[in-house]
Order: C-alpha cells, then structure tokens, then sequence
C-alpha cells in the first residue's frame, strides 16, 4: 500500500547546475514543478572549483541568462572576482569568468527556487522511475522515493552529476559516493538498465583544498580582478563588488620526480580506473605523463570565499595517494607549509550516452523522460546549466502539448552543444570550447541576449522586466545605427568612418556629441555590429545556406533499411542517431555527401 | 602498511557544536590539535533549530564566551533576532536567547576554525580507536582514518552527535543515517565496544521545515526581536542587526484527532522505536498523548536566516508518516497551503553513559579518551558547547601534564552539567535548566565573567583583548560602588539607598550624576550587587559550607570493599561513580548520610 502520492507536471532529480536550472525554467513556463534532492544544504553546490564562466562557458552563462535562466545573476550577486578573458583577441573570444563565494552562491540560488512560483524545493530521495505502455511506447509516469512515497508527473528530468554508482578513489581507497563526505545514487542506475538504456562510465576529479592561513603569499604571483567588472546577467547594470585576489605558483621537476615515482600507487595508472576524464581538465600525474618534457605546471590558487580560508589548487586535480598529495606540497613554492583540508580525489560515474536523446534532451525510447548535465557525458557547471534549461522548458513544453524548441548551432553555444551532443554523443567528458562552433562571431559573449531573449520571450521564459529592458536595449541600438548614418565626418558617413581600425567608440563619440547618450550596453553592439559588418555578414550567408540544409526534415520513424542502395555503417549509424534534418545528419561521424544524397533522394520520394 | 601518519597532540572527532569549542579551546591552551569531520561543509552545522540561548541555556553560552569560546561571538555576529527571555522575573531568570541566520552562523564557525593557531580542521572519516596499554592502563595513542591514514595524538576528544549507529525514522520508513542527507558512523561504535564501554541507546526528533512563501502569515501572532538586543559575548559591545519576526500558530483538535487516529503508525507508539526522546522537547505525538486534555498546542514558526525561505516549525517536531504530515498542516490556521521542504523525523542513536567520565570529562577506563555532547546523552546546542569547552580544554592540559579544571557547581551552569552528568548519569537525554541549580542567583547571565574569566585566563584559554575588556570591566565597577559609598542621599549612604525598590539605576544616576560615566555592563553588575546582597550572600555562606564538604577529597582509587559496614546498594553505586569528593558522593542517588558518615570515617584512616 503506497499511502503518499503527489501530483506534478514536471519532477527534475538532482539539485545542481543541471536541475536547478531546469526546474526554474519549467515553472517559469507554468509547470507545476517539483524539485527533488537527496540534501536540500547541497542546492546549487560548486562541486569543483569556485568560478563560473571562462573560455566558451562565459558565452553559455550568458545565453542561459538570456532565456531566464539563474546562473548570469548568482554569480554576480556572489561573484568576488571577475575578469574578461581574452580581451587581446577579438570578440569572438571575449570570455567573462568569475570566482564565486561558494556558499553564498549556493545560498542565492537556493533562495531563487525557493521563492519561484510554481516550483516546490524538496528533500527526498529517489528510488526508482516509474513507467507505462501508452500508445504501445514506453512512457515515464512518474518515480518513487524513500518512504514509501510516489510523485505521479507528466515529465521527468534526470540531472544525476557524478552519483551514479559513484566511487571515489584517492590511491588505493575507494569509497562509494559522488562527493567528499557524500553518499551515492543506486536505485535510478537499476530503472536505466531496466529500460534497457545504454550507460557508459566516466571519471572526474578534484585538487586538493587547503588552509590559507598556512600559504606564503608572499612568494607567490597575485591576479587581481578586473579594475571595471563586467556583470554575467542582462539585468545586472553596475556590479559593485569587494575583490579578492587569485595567486599563482608551479609545479617543478621535483614535484614531477615524486609524481613519476609514485605512478603505480595513482589509480589511474594502476588499472584501479579505466574510464575516461575530461581531456581538458586533466590530473596532475596525467600531466606530468603526457607532457613529460615540461619542467612546470600553473598552479591558480582560488579563495572558496569571503567567510572562509579554504583555497582551491585549480591545476593538480589528482587520485594521487594521500602521503604523495601531502609530499607534494611540501615541494611547491609558497605552499610549503600548506595545511590540506580535503585531500583530492577521483570519482568515476555513470552517464548515458547522448545519442540516445533526441536534440531537445528527450529520451529517444522512453517518452517524457529528459537527461540533463553530466548524465550526459559532459563537464562544466555552464554546459549542465545549458542543458537543464533547455531540458526544462522542453518538458514544461511537452506536458503542455506545445511544439519543444532547441536554440539551433548559429544561434548559441548551448545549440552547438545539445547538437553534438546527440549527432556525436562523446567518448570522453564533453566541454564547450570556441573552436565547436562554426559560427563563433555570431555566438559572441555580448549578444547572447540579441540571439536568444525574443525566442524565451516567446516560449516564456522570461519576465516583463526582461523583456523590457531587452526592448529599451533594442531601441537603443537602432537609435545609434540612425545617428551614424545621419552624421558626416569628413563627408564620410559615421557608420562607414566607425569602420576605420583607429576609431574606438570614445573617439566616434567625441567626433558626434549625440552618440554620449547611447547606454554602453547598446554602444558595444553597435561598435561590433559595424566594425565586423563584413565578416559578420558572411556568417550570416552561410548561415542561411546550412539552413535551406537543415530545412530538409527527416521524419524520426524514417526507415533506412528501405534505401537498399545505403552502406551497412550508414544504416546502422543513421537508424541509432535518427537525425532530424539533413544537416544534422551530414554531421554524423562517418556520414559521406553520398550517404547524404541517397537520403535526400528517398526524403523526395 | 601505512604510508600515512599524522601527529597532533589532541584530535576532537566530529565538528558540531561540542567538537569546534573542544579543538578551540585545545588549540588556545597551545596544543597542536586536529578536528575531524567526515564533512567540511557541516562545520558548526545546526542540525535542529536555528535558535541558540533560552532559558538555563542562555547562560551556558554566556559561560563559553567568558572563557574564550566561539559560540557567543558566533550568534552575535550572525544572529536575526534577539530576545532576553524572563524580564519580568528576577535577574537569576534572564535568559538571553536568539534566531540564528543557520548557514551564516555555520559558516562563522567555520571560519573561526580554520583561522585558529595551532588547529588543522580536515575532512576525515574515522574508521577506528587505537589504543596501547600503558603501565598497566589502557590509553587511547591515536585513531585510525579512511584511506589508510592514522592520526598519534596524546589525547582523543569523542563528540559523534547523533551519528553513532544512527537510524532516522519517518513513519516505517527507516534509513540509516544521523542527520537528513548524511550518512552514519559505524568504525566508533566497534571500538567502544571493544574496550568494553557501556552503551545506551537514546532518541531525539526534528519537525517539518517549511516554505515561507506558503505560509498565509496575515492569519498569525508576530513575535518580533527585543528593541534593545542585547549581546551573547562579554567581546560585543553594542549588536546591530536587522532582526526578522517569528510568528506562532496553534494546533487544534482537528490535529489531535488525526494524530491520535494514526498513532499505530507512529515509530513511537508502534513500537519500532523503544529508546527514550528529551522530556522537555517531546514530539506531537508525545503531547497529544501524555497532555490528552490540552486542545491546543503553541507552533513558533523559526525563519532559518535571511537568505533562505525555508523555516522551522518548532513545537511539532514528529516521527508521524509523511501523509499525516502533511494532512496536520491543511488543518493548521495559517499553514493550509504549507509546502514542506524536509519532512520531520526521529533519530535513534549511541550514547555512551557519562558515569563512566571524570568529572574533567575523561574516560575512567580508557586514559586521555574524552567525550562531550550528545555522545555523554545530553540534548542542546549549548550543553554540547559547555562539554566541549570542558573536554578540549581537560584534553590539552592532560596532555601538557597540567592539573585539569572542571567549573564548580556554584561557579558554572557548566558545573552544574558536568557534575549532573557524571555523578548521576542521565535516564533521558539531559537538558539544562535553572532549577537544576541550587545557587543559580550565583549563577546570573550577566556575571558570567565574573565567575569564569579569571579562571579561563589562569589556564590560558582567553586573549589579551578579552583580559583587558574584563579588567576594565571590574575597574569600573570598583569605581561605580566607591562613588555610591561615597555619596549620600538624605543623608543616607548610594549603596544603601539604591536598595530601595523604587530605585533603579537611572534613578541613582539622576541623584548621583557621577554614576552616569559607568559602563552599562558594569553598572548592570553593581545594580544586581547591591540589591540582591542579602540573597547572594546567604547563597555565598552555603556554598562556604559546601565547600568544606566538597574539600573532603576522595581518592579515586578508594576501595569501597573494605568498608564493611557499607550496605551493598551503596557499595555498589560509589563503586562505579568512584566520586572524588565527599560532596559529589552524597549526590550520587540512594547515597545516604549513613553512608557518607561511613566513608567518611574511613577517610580519616
């Protein structure tokens, strides 16, 4: 007898990057939304480092700002320390990053789903999915938790992170568990084996943390914040913020020696590991073996926060055994008497792979059941953000019986990710460089908005704040093009001299007075709009060219077996991705122009 | 092998209330000491209420402040509302009381840890006690840690909460685990048990927390903070803070009735849990059936902090199934629409007997082995505070080969518990109130400084600042009462005139202009003095006389065997007790003054 049964539109699992974020956004749609985590004191918790942003991450934070979505203004709200990466290059790369007081950020958006409409915030912990034949496909209807409780929905969303039959190693120790001091995740990995999903298994890892109080800043290099901090949201004008400082040091060929001489003791050198990290964000021994021949590696020391001394080692993530992590230190400048509060540690999980999701992160097999974050195979708090918004509102959007949506490669990172994501799927952790995107001075950092706020405005996702400050933005913007073309310098049109390499917007600004009064949000993307007019024009035109592409839809019950003309590798990899368009099945590893065409030609049929 | 060890010269276990003033105190006397928790992000973490202080309560952390410890300070600085309980009654019943911002005050706790001299606060779980005979005696030399680490230490402080074999019940729902979202401690139980400590098993209950944005506050009583908030620490001087409104609600009939109509399904009453919960702090199932004729009882709706919506329904902490639950609310005024966050449950856990203790709160048979908290079976923030201050401290000088210190029952609420606690052992968990002491005018919030700061400073618990702040203080008060001897009022001397009742202290001020340069604290102090001298004194000539009894020492080798005229129940009792006056035997229950003559004679052997 099952006493306890509770009715939702939409149930997200897992109070993370992923799962907040989705659960915000399907409650912003108008779902009756239920979150659910196993410790309501872990909402939103910065499980690694404490930054947001970065190289192509700054850019997702921004798009998922752009939809409504919580992480642009937590992160300015808590951020201690904001720099714009990459600022040399051009805009394309521009790149915001932050440190974050982690339990402050954690607070902010525990508060942001708590106070959210339609959303309730709740401790349980699941123990299995429940599903129903309807329509002769399987459908997820709801799950069970811990005590003997049911939550009946028209909609799931999985956001696991790493506790999924998670371990923990740290040498030769291995503990159950997918965080320091935290348990794991057992009865959701049976229901996906259940519903025959395939699940593969990845690894990640942390550095250790250690004591401030016991580092001699003195030896080491300091990085100040930037001197004027841009904000992440849209709705952040001005940020006012008290800045703390990072600091630098490197690994030597001593600490190298110790690391090589202790290989057989690293899990993942001993064959204690077998599945794969994220190639990006390597540990320390992986480092040392892969690029033998350097002498050093940086080492970025991150204050957790304003309220604490602990001090995240970004660079020497490592499964190393505890003396070795303890030596270790000892050997590094500046840190030679660093006392360690955690010890660093491996953790290997399950994920399902991607290519079982159709682009707008439903399951394939099992109906109304959506994946979201490292269950996914990716990495990074902006990648799990990007997904569970998207996640979110498909599930709010298919309970409603509305068309789902999915932001398409040219118009945001976060649609170069869902893209590979189920075109390709990923044999190691999946992280969102600049180089993924085809069209990456489209997808700059200070136009996500321009890209995205009139499509969440449309599915919506977004307030009437937003949506009005987007149009005063708008307004603003084409208030300066008139004012360019109207003016003359030299006989020259203002648009046309802005052009000139040497006139930044001051100049042009004190060349026409009027042009003082444009807001500096709007200025940047007039400045950019007309200094890179040609190169962004010819995105653009291919851009439409990969549209007339993507225009050709595949259906999703499209049968491959009866173009008889097709290769066997074509077939098996068309029928398991099932693509929805042409385009998208061009871009399966493997697909030639010929496989492309016998489609096309069938698809005419 | 072990690659790892670590040597300290004390090791708190467990980092909750108890254990972070046990390291402190440890650390302050000079001793190099570790404090282990299985999670950095629970340091100081209240599990229950979000409130420190109240009646009894109030003092003890008045007592910890005025001997260096944290937990003043902590809920000054993080504090939401204040309240002195009691100000109609006389000043022995002033009991300082406060909401806490939960997460700020942990974290403030956190910080003060990681920032203390002489103390390395580090994540790990404790897998075992190793302990070596030493000329002929067993003594704990360390413990052993997961990930094949051993901590050396010259002395051990156990403080486990309620995470020793835990079992959390919500209906017949149970899981095992200490606290919601946490695991439980199992290594600990073995080695007690090993070495032949009894074991008991107590409980304890927590209520349902609940979203404020669901509350229909318009419906209930608001209680707001004092006007004039007063300070914990003898270190604040003026508290500013924004302090937020508690509100109350009732039950009522409706809800006894279904309470009553599922007590068969109450762990409770069913007979799933058999151990003993606090008297003082009974679960609603408790009240509906031990007060059958009330038909309401008070509900204090505790905000958690000001970042958060969460809150904490104290008065209706229960084990009930979560479908009762949730029917209580719909039939409570205000709370009809109440989404619950974290459902309430009970905890069953080990606590170990404190009769086995010194009164300096060491193990009688294990030597440098010290427990404090909920491990010696007492309940409360703050008693759990006062025994570790006690431990840490004891634990230090043993180490350093000192004398240890205990308050004395005339001296400390913290005399009070710890004598309670070793003499007389607990059949429920133990909580303090002003009746349990019998000189508690002595014993005032307002003069805890008086009564242990100079003892704190002698053993070297507290800083120069504080020396300084209470010699102040003192100098002060001199002064104040050599102006009122000074002074006459019609003809009568300001001593003796301020004892008339209608004379408070603005009064005098107003007829002695001098008196208006006196501190506030210090004139608080002379004001109690002078009025209350007639009381205070016949307390001070029974404490005189106690004194002289409490100076008959025992040796705690004393062999009650040969005393043959003893009866057997006596015999028996100061066997185990062993205590170590002739004072704290005749407290020892079933002792008598036949007895106490008897030992007595022996003595003078």
């Amino acid at each position: 007898m099952t006493a306890n049964v509770y009715h939702y539109d939409v149930i997200v699992i897992g109070a993370g990057h992923a799962g907040t974020e989705a659960a915000a956004a399907a409650a912003r749609l108008g779902a009756k939304t239920a979150l659910l985590t196993t410790n309501l004191d872990t909402v939103g918790q910065m499980s690694c480092n404490p930054a947001i942003g970065g190289v192509a991450k700054g850019q997702i934070v921004r798009e998922v700002d752009a939809m409504g979505g919580l992480m642009g203004e937590a992160i300015d709200a808590t951020g201690i320390q904001f720099r714009m990466l990459n600022l040399r290059k051009g805009p394309a790369m521009h790149s915001p990053r932050a440190q974050a007081d982690k339990r402050a950020y954690q607070s902010h958006i525990k508060l942001r789903i708590e106070s959210q409409d339609n959303l309730d915030l709740r401790q349980e912990t699941v123990e299995d999915l429940i599903t129903e034949s309807v329509d002769g496909r399987t459908r997820i209807v709801g799950i069970k938790v811990r005590g003997d409780a049911v939550y009946r929905a028209g909609a799931v969303v999985l956001t696991t992170g790493t506790f999924l039959q998670a371990i923990m190693h740290t040498g030769t120790s291995q503990t159950a568990g997918g965080r320091g001091g935290e348990g794991t995740t057992s009865g959701i990995s049976g229901a996906l084996d259940r519903l025959n999903f395939e699940v593969d298994r990845f690894k990640t890892g942390t550095p250790p943390r250690i004591n401030a109080r016991t580092i001699d800043y003195s030896k080491l290099d300091e990085q100040p914040g930037d001197v004027d901090p841009q904000p992440f949201s849209f709705l952040t004008g001005k940020l006012n913020v008290e800045q703390v400082s990072c600091h630098i040091t490197y690994t030597n060929d001593a600490v190298h020696e110790l690391i090589r001489a202790n290989l057989d003791r690293a899990p993942m050198y001993s064959g204690q590991i077998n599945s794969r990290g994220p190639r990006y964000c390597p540990s320390i021994e992986d480092k040392v073996v892969r690029f033998a021949d350097k002498s050093q590696h940086q080492l970025f020391l991150e204050p957790e926060g304003h309220d604490t001394q602990e001090v995240y080692v970004n660079g020497i993530s490592t499964s190393l055994p505890r003396d070795v992590q303890d030596q270790m230190f000892r050997m590094i400048v500046g840190l030679e008497n660093a006392s360690i509060m955690r010890y660093g540690y491996a953790v290997e999980y399950d994920f399902c792979p991607p290519t079982q999701l159709w682009p707008h992160l439903e399951a394939k097999t099992v109906d109304r059941l959506f994946f979201a974050g490292q269950i996914n195979g990716t990495t990074g708090y902006e990648e799990a953000a990007g997904q569970g918004l998207i996640a979110g509102a498909n599930a709010a959007l298919t309970v409603a019986g509305k068309p789902t949506w999915v932001p398409t490669r040219d118009q945001a990172y976060i649609g170069v990710l869902v893209d590979d994501l189920v075109t390709a799927g990923t044999d190691e952790p999946y992280r969102m460089f600049t180089s993924r995107a085809e069209y990456r001075l489209l997808l700059r950092q200070d136009n996500a908005d321009r890209r995205l706020t009139a499509d969440a405005d449309k599915l919506g996702l977004i307030t009437a704040h937003r949506r009005d400050t987007f149009a005063d933005k708008l307004l603003q913007i084409d208030k300066a093009i008139a004012i360019l073309k109207e003016a003359r310098i030299e006989r020259t049109a203002g648009d046309v001299y802005l052009r000139r390499p040497e006139i930044d917007w001051p100049a042009i600004c004190a060349l026409i007075p009027e042009l003082n009064s444009i807001d500096p949000f709007a200025a940047e993307q007039v400045l950019h709009d007309v200094k890179y007019a040609g190169y962004i024009n010819r995105q653009k035109m291919d851009v439409e060219k990969q549209h007339r592409l993507a225009g050709k839809k595949i259906p999703p019950s499209f049968d491959y077996q009866k173009i008889s003309s097709l290769r066997n590798e074509a077939r098996e990899k068309l029928s398991k991705v099932r693509p929805l368009s042409l385009d998208q099945a061009k871009r399966i590893s493997g697909i030639t122009p010929a496989d492309i065409a016998l489609v096309m030609a069938h698809l005419d049929h």
